[in-house]
């Protein structure tokens, strides 16, 4: 029996191959959206798959996207399913045989077809989802959006209902093959990402102060 | 007139928005793909976009993808359009207003029809590119793949031809705007990848040392 924090399994969320790989557990899902920057929205348009870098924030059980009223892609998103894929690569596996080498990565990838929104309440909380994801704080220390700016911006929402998480980690697969007996190294080489200092605009007025918001961010590992 | 070197543009590599952003340069493309780990593959699967974190190499004019035999993404690849993503996030633009935040990104999207490569030398040398795409000296230093291995391995060629580029750089857009007036600091947070130390397998005899390609990596940043 699964437990009940357990993602559901569907036809597309089903391992099918390397199944050590995947995970159904709800809490790796919340951990590599959580420390994600952005994810590849995958859409069609015009009959075809297009994939973008986008923002992104999560709340309660729902991903939010945001854009422009002008995008094709987010025009075009709500009337098909999309797929949103967050990925972290941790490193890469070197193996003694070309063909064992592999990533270390965590990655989720959400389907369904997202839903328009419209009600006000839930655009400004989806729009702060989406401020807050990377640098919590910035949305009461920032200028909210005004009618304009969320008349010209699109909010899309996608349920976390239908999720597949894969999860690489550890040495690599041939430690135990005869090719362990070769003269080659083998093993991670490791990742990271890290954020830097902060380069104030050169515009800013020297009197405005860094806020410990941003601050807590500076030159510390993504997480 | 451009350049001979630009790249060409099609209706779905025309910049609709933010014209700014958008590059027909092909240094610019060569540049986001050789200092790339991963890309995003875009592909329909039973009618529905699929967006998968994968591997790459690029070798002349054509970008290299790989995966197992029984891959239902890779089957189902060369029968129509797919889209190649490769994103590098450069940091975070905070402005003033949460309307203009921004994200400060070079990013390529490649589109085509892949190509399955039967041929075996072209099979060689394009796995030859992904093995030495990220760690060169990889593929002459690792046992290099059977017959079997390669039997088991299908390999896409997608071409350059139609490949569309964004890069965002420097401050937040509001630095000359009323919003500039506000006691709100504004700046980019830069982000950046690195290699770490290498990570033994815990089986690998200790008289096999570091060899010098992997060393050349090690603790340096992401290019």
């Amino acid at each position: 029996m699964p437990e009940r924090s357990d993602l559901p399994v569907t036809t597309r969320t089903t391992h099918r191959r390397l199944r050590e790989q995947g995970s159904t557990s709800r809490r790796d899902l919340d951990d590599i959206l959580r420390s994600g920057v952005i994810c590849h929205l995958g859409v069609m348009v015009d009959g075809d798959p297009m994939v973008l870098p986008t923002a992104y924030g999560v709340a309660g059980q729902v991903v939010y996207l945001h854009g422009s009223v002008a995008s094709r892609s987010l025009v075009a998103a709500p009337q098909a399913t999309i797929c949103v894929t967050v990925t972290h690569v941790d490193g890469l596996v070197l193996a003694r045989s070309v063909f064992e080498h592999a990533v270390n990565y965590r990655s989720a990838m959400i389907y369904g077809t997202p839903r328009l929104v419209t009600d006000p309440a839930e655009k400004l909380a989806g729009l702060r989802a989406l401020a807050e994801h990377i640098v919590p704080g910035q949305w009461d220390y920032a200028r909210q959006p005004n009618k304009k700016e969320l008349a010209a911006t699109t909010l899309l929402a996608l349920s976390l209902a239908e999720a597949s998480v894969k999860i690489r980690t550890g040495p690599p697969d041939d430690g135990d093959s005869p090719d362990a007996d070769l003269p080659v190294w083998a093993g991670v080489l490791p990742l990271a990402a890290a954020w830097q200092s902060p380069e104030p605009d050169p515009v800013l007025p020297a009197s405005i102060p860094l806020p410990p918001h941003i601050t807590a961010l500076a030159n510390r590992p993504v997480r």
